[in-house]
């Protein structure tokens, strides 16, 4: 994995341009190989993740990697937002591309069924995984901080539109960051000339995903459902770099699978032919 | 207005249903007319409403018209639920139906602009509009106070697919009722046979309705494009009814339009024409 | 099956209703319950079918039953349309409710791959299924053969939107049959007040569905998933029956899904613990 | 116009790519770009078109400035098809991308009103649009014509899942259009990890667009409705290349809209208030 900052894509497409990375804990994370992507392609940002995850996992080394400043910030702190976008922008000018990779949910965390839940977890993990959306961008608008035709992505599930085992509240909290992003994005694409997007990925391996419940076992059903298997972490990477560079100027307010086809599949022979093998 | 409840029709097909009704204000409510046509079909329920909206309101005249009790309940309480629905099944038994038909934003009211929004507004909000919704299940759940084949029926818009000037955080509160929906409705289903859907219903006159800012232009603009022209309120009880009755057992985690055709028209010439009219 | 007919809901509620039902073959028929339903619920109607799908099947028993007319048609026949219209039209003034029950793949007939099609075969079953629909909504438009706040409802199957193994070229079918629903349903609503809607159906086994490779094994996997289980031929034949009465005035342009919640289910977790016991 | 080869990003991001492109006219076509780019971008390919498109537009003068073979070939033509991926796997050995940019109402073009079609023209309409698509697909495939992770995209239109006026019968072809893309991307991506995906661009106004009766007054609205403005031409070119690039590698089944937002804008203030301004 650690191989993985010389074996991608070098082709300049973000040469210029700067931005701040939400999320990386470490090399598994899907916002680690987005930085290392996006540090391949000539982009430049400040990492930023809650510093709880930043003494949990290694984002230090990732800095170095990258040669990227590292701010703690809360994401549902609007302070703490202000003074990360104020680090970034007196070091960068107005910024080009944000990635939020953020979430949890301690409904999850602590085994609270669906049916049971606790609500002032669920009020937590509402306001880190979806509110701290809103207020990123809130903080960066009020603040004038975005270029235009800069890109703003999320990541999300397709737990928003359908219902998974397991996936508990963070269903609802994919599906109100979701809105989120077209909400806002209307804003600030008329404002700003800024896009927002949202990337909904395959079930992905990180250190996060290996908490939830029977994320092997669902790995393994999306991965024999989707035609080209599952989206990798680094897959989501390269999606997002072409979500940042000039390549998708009008594409905003969107939800864009990348799941290798999961989300169009309605079942797959693979999977009939398991249940059937008795 | 309120000659309506002679004008429904009377085709008994609610005749032995229980159920409780929430939300009716006045007789411009979609409960409101949801109540008298679920009354002219034989159903029986509970009326409940916020104190203060029953204060502001007429409710008690509804109770009256409709042989019904009246329960003061504010949706966000655990414990004002569990009363309610003890209440109601004390009286009935097990339930057939329910209509959540509840939504507020500190933040519309008091007109702050998305970009500009209050957490702790937004924070009140959600739990009124959407969380609600789910405390409700979760205490129906609990108590096993649903029969078999009932039915659960949620009011949204369709600003949780689509942005619209001035819904602001009213759009991701529908967006995060229509996953509860969802993802409460598959355990309803799976455990209890009980079904969950949503009516993203035109938008309505209601009392409620008139507090937002340029509803009448949108009105006006929605009645345009939709070729069967806006639902009204007793389209959406009337659709109401049919979701409670037996004649869609199994329809269900569905969120179904009731608006006249809006949600899949791109544009009418209606519109093109009164733009190039100047 | 044949106690059927008493066994169904008698509400009245088309009371005074007018149509015509396309594709009833025999008893398993979702089209032949929808006749017994509309029968029961007070409505008439003329019965249609292809020449040789009468021969093939037991309509004529069906006739008898609801005190039906019969009258041979090709759907895909412009003439034969027409001459139907006038049938119905001369005995019962203008109509009010239209049943497009029709579907047939060539290709899927005659085990043809997807990767391998016969495009005159192609052809042939792309008019069968889904052209058909416009010509019989075409004929009704010239014919100004529907009352104002008609209904016109087809069925459909969710394979117009996710792709499904064996469906073949009637994925395709189904996804113009729902464009034509949306195209034919605008102007129809606005020029005369009637409303087009399709119902996307859990599979189900009619002597149509029989031929279809691998159905018994798809049906499983969709009981599994469907939190209701699969909807049947009468749930389909009562939603159609609510569809065509005065209950979805404003209902239009819409595809609701029939099929115990299928549609918004990712995954079911006894499929993934059936797929995990091997 | 013809400066924009000279404009748009060379990263070389499609460096050893080959592939075939089809539907370029005139400098104003989308798949005109489309070549420009991808030329600029490392791609190689053919070019192809209809022999009276050829004959109508200035596609030899795309194949000089971009060191293209040029071979007509009739898209529905089995044997044109076959001919065609002949030529460009003998010069390039198997191919990494495909643009399908082919689309062709007659009843459009003979001024057919959606509830008088000739049926004839429908079918004719159809062939090209979308059935071209499949046989485009079927014959790659036969021929086991692309390379592993290779790239098919075609274009297509939001009329697919919202009425527009005027759009006739191609909204229906554009329906069937992304089925195909699903339907055979399925197989395509089990079986040799091809990806296959459709791009809903904004009303753009190339010379087959010119032919549309009142698209400029749409092209206004879609304009004021969309927060980033119309996607243009170019716009769909620097999409495409990004998803024919290993950017994109899991992304399948998809369709992404390229349209400023347009696809999920309920209506925009500045709508609301011309409409008011009369």
């Amino acid at each position: 994995m650690s191989g993985n900052i010389y074996d991608t894509m070098k082709n300049n497409i973000l040469k210029g341009k700067k931005g701040i990375i939400f999320g990386a804990l470490d090399s598994s994370s899907i916002a680690w190989k987005t930085a290392e992507n996006v540090y391949n392609e000539g982009g430049e940002f400040v990492l930023t993740n809650a510093p709880v995850s930043i003494r949990m996992g290694s984002i230090n080394e990732l800095a170095e990697k990258t040669n990227s400043d590292l701010v703690a910030a809360d994401a549902t702190n609007l302070d703490d937002l202000e003074n990360l976008i104020n680090i970034a922008t007196e070091k960068f000018g107005k910024l080009d591309f944000i990635l939020h990779s953020i979430g949890m949910s301690v409904n999850v965390r602590k085994g609270r069924h669906y049916t049971d839940l606790n609500y002032d977890w669920l009020t937590k993990g509402w306001d880190v995984s979806a509110v701290s959306f809103h207020k990123l961008m809130q903080s960066l608008f009020k603040l004038d901080a975005m270029n235009e035709w800069g890109s703003i992505v999320a990541l999300t599930y397709i737990a928003a539109q359908r219902t998974f085992p397991n996936y508990n509240d963070m269903a609802d909290n994919k599906a109100y960051l979701e809105s989120i992003a077209r909400s806002f994005g209307y804003i600030f694409g008329k404002e700003k000339k800024v896009r927002v997007n949202t990337i909904s990925q395959s079930p992905t391996l990180t250190t996060a995903g290996k908490g939830v419940k029977g994320l092997d076992d669902f790995l393994n059903y999306a991965e024999l459902t989707s035609p080209l298997g599952n989206a990798t972490a680094d897959d989501c990477a390269n999606l997002t770099v072409s979500l940042f560079s000039d390549y998708s100027k009008r594409v905003t307010l969107q939800n864009i699978y990348n799941d290798g086809g999961f989300s169009n599949v309605g079942v797959s022979q693979e999977i009939i032919d398991k249940l059937n093998s008795k």
